[in-house]
């Protein structure tokens, strides 16, 4: 019954300018819609496929940049973190610290993330059951915190292809904390472009509205105003100009859930 | 814009009276909700996990009763075949002729039920990718039909396990073909009791409404009245008591993507 | 301690002089390297990814050409069904019947192979675990048959891959029956060519040589004159001029296993 | 041609004088068998299922220890490090830094280990295709190094199970590095206990001698006294006991490539 949030916004920090751009637009899309939103962008792309690919600003500049978009733009900023020693520093300027989905059995970077006392948003590894969480909470828990999120972000399907087994959002949500759908990354075919990710940008609405008739508290999609340009995670990034269909098309199915009684 | 179609049953006729009740039931449900109603039922078992399992009737008592199903209840029935021989005989009485997962690929099925004149539903094989169903279409197209359903029942996924790719839904039916989901066997969990299959009918109504979301044109659900006591698929066959709910809350997803301009 | 024994063979049945060519040649081989020699060749491709694809002889050519094979080659010759009716005819020409891994949980045409009295090779479905092949053993031998092969041809591994997992042999051992690797099939990539499946045949020797190191009684392999002009499964069989070469790899790390003591 | 080596040790750092007792045990076995031996054992277990779990000696103590191995047992060591700032300290004591596979598309993790000028052995993620491991060869190369080992440890297959693709040993080799197999991580259950990892050791034996019929340069395995007892991967440990018997398997099967023409 709570409003639905949106975590989004472009892949990774490119100039503070563009930055702030995205996040105004995303947020005034959002006030439209009667959606919470947290802006999400990454200082560092610390796990690209290539060593060749852009990485992002350095810590110091990137968090500058959100400092600005939770300034100027008025709202909640999210960002990952990778080795633990960026945990305390990252959360003087952020709301919600994330642990990326390779690292989320990481004990020493979620106790790092846990010990700030910021929102913790875990996403699934790839490699993981839903069931798996479930320590990974105890973990986090054990740091002190119950400030978490869990986020399902597909799970390794083959070579270079993702899956999203749906019945994981009512498993993680058993463990008592909101879960979000990732519903960008879950289009992302791992290294399936040899020295880059590819994605299927044309089923994020599906899924986002599948993510929305299961039942989720959040969606997390990343935006970019010209995804076909954009230095990380192009193919499975939504255009702007789409947001407001896909974020219409969510709300829809998820406030018909509210007109019967249903098994969530 | 299509009324919603359920194709819906016990997985195995057991007594005539029994079907009958059945069939009676369910139609009562649909007719209150406004959705279409196939009765399915099989008359034969015959890729059960252990030779010592319920196979059913034999095609032609069982063919008798889905007579008297059409003929009392006064709805079309689906039955599926395993071995050509059987498809003239089969479509002498059903409307619709089912091709079963594992024998998705079998040219010969294909062809005798094409060459019946009836809607032939093709179950996709758990082995296959979507974009693989476009072959099996092509063989029916080849026998000279064009009346065909294409249905999602989940892949395989390590073992004793199925995964639903919700991307084939929007991917088969780019075939031109209406598409169907199979919300009880895609939580099969095949032979994973031994000598049965196991199953989790607890995440039907979610799948369910992720199909809705996504978009369907009929949605597939064996029913019974005691699951816990049904000689084949109990574990994740629903029970009649909850029908109902889950379709109302099917019938809400769906009608919410009218609501907006909607990707599908 | 048993020697090694090779089913192999063209595909698919095509010409009588060319079926006998292949069986004398690989006749040649097995005898120069004292391997037992069974000659597979199927009369019909009845699951063929394309409608267009060529499915060899009718049933009587095919019986025909296998039985020459029998009586100028003088060599056993195993030949795969696909539907109960083919097992009775075939079985009076074949030394071995065949139940494709497709249709490996068929229960009519497991009863009907094992009714015959001659020797059933099941290929485990690529859905199954090996454990789920007791069913299947359990199915023939309530068949009244003791006389089963059980082959491993790879698993479903997300879309259009196989992997074998070959943990399946010694497990499928534990049944009490011999094992079979087929090394071709194996590497097929199933769909994988839009239309056809595709192949990884260089991978061939390394499969064959890893499953004769865990410890089997036969291996299947798929051998042609000419692979890439071949009707069926040309990318994954491999050329009669390497078959002395991968055979020779293969004994000699199957001998390995003699001289020191071995968990098989 | 080279001679095969042993990567092996107990999972974790005990105490020192249990340290020394295996790394003198194992030496003596790959003594007798003319095996070259690097001693493996880690300092902390970082991403351990539980947060309860045994986690190992700390990084000062643990690289005491392991100084220790190399001056009274006479062998080159090795040991896993999970965040950047450890591989300098790490690399003052050890030959080889490990990099495991959750971690291994991590940028900065890898560039400072290739700083370091020691060996660097890159476990292949469980996300990953073996064609996926050229770009994380490739950000070792650019950060300088060409002393890289490169372990199949198993590829995620539906939940909680790996499966070993052996393809991936020869795809890996195209590199122009040595290819590892881990023998007893590959038979891992992932947090198929809950709160711990389940194991099959009992495959350990087969699947090391199919790698070693595929051709590797090294053999990974880890070992304890009593792997029942074990405070990590005790169920996919081998015991020091059976550890001559597999690696004179192993032996036997790889020499037996030297005695013909051998595709690797």
């Amino acid at each position: 019954n709570c409003p639905l949030t949106l975590i989004g916004g472009p892949c990774v920090i490119e100039s503070g300018d563009f930055t702030l751009f995205m996040a105004e637009q995303i947020a005034k899309v959002c006030d439209r819609l009667g959606i919470s939103f947290i802006f999400k962008s990454s200082f560092d792309k610390a796990n690209r496929t290539s060593i060749n690919s852009f990485r992002g600003q350095n810590l110091e500049t990137g968090l500058q940049i959100l400092q600005r978009v939770k300034e100027e733009v008025g709202v909640p900023v999210l960002t990952d973190i990778h080795e633990s020693y960026q945990a305390a520093t990252v959360a003087e300027v952020v709301d919600v610290l994330q642990i990326p989905a390779f690292l989320c059995r990481q004990t020493d970077l979620l106790l790092a993330a846990a010990a700030t006392g910021k929102v913790v948003n875990v996403k699934k590894g790839q490699f993981l059951g839903p069931w798996d969480m479930k320590n990974v909470v105890r973990k986090l828990e054990s740091g002190g915190t119950k400030r978490i999120l869990l986020t399902e972000r597909g799970t390794s399907f083959g070579y270079n292809t993702l899956v999203v087994d749906f019945r994981s959002l009512p498993q993680m949500r058993e463990f008592g904390y909101p879960v979000v759908f990732d519903a960008t990354h879950s289009v992302q075919m791992p290294g399936g472009q040899g020295d880059k990710s590819g994605g299927q940008r044309q089923f994020v609405p599906y899924l986002a509205r599948a993510a929305a008739a299961i039942g989720i508290d959040a969606l997390f999609m990343e935006v970019h105003e010209n995804p076909d340009t954009a230095p990380s995670d192009g193919p499975n990034m939504i255009p702007l100009a789409e947001l407001e269909s896909v974020l219409k098309q969510v709300l829809n199915v998820r406030n018909s859930l509210q007109a019967v009684p249903t098994t969530v």
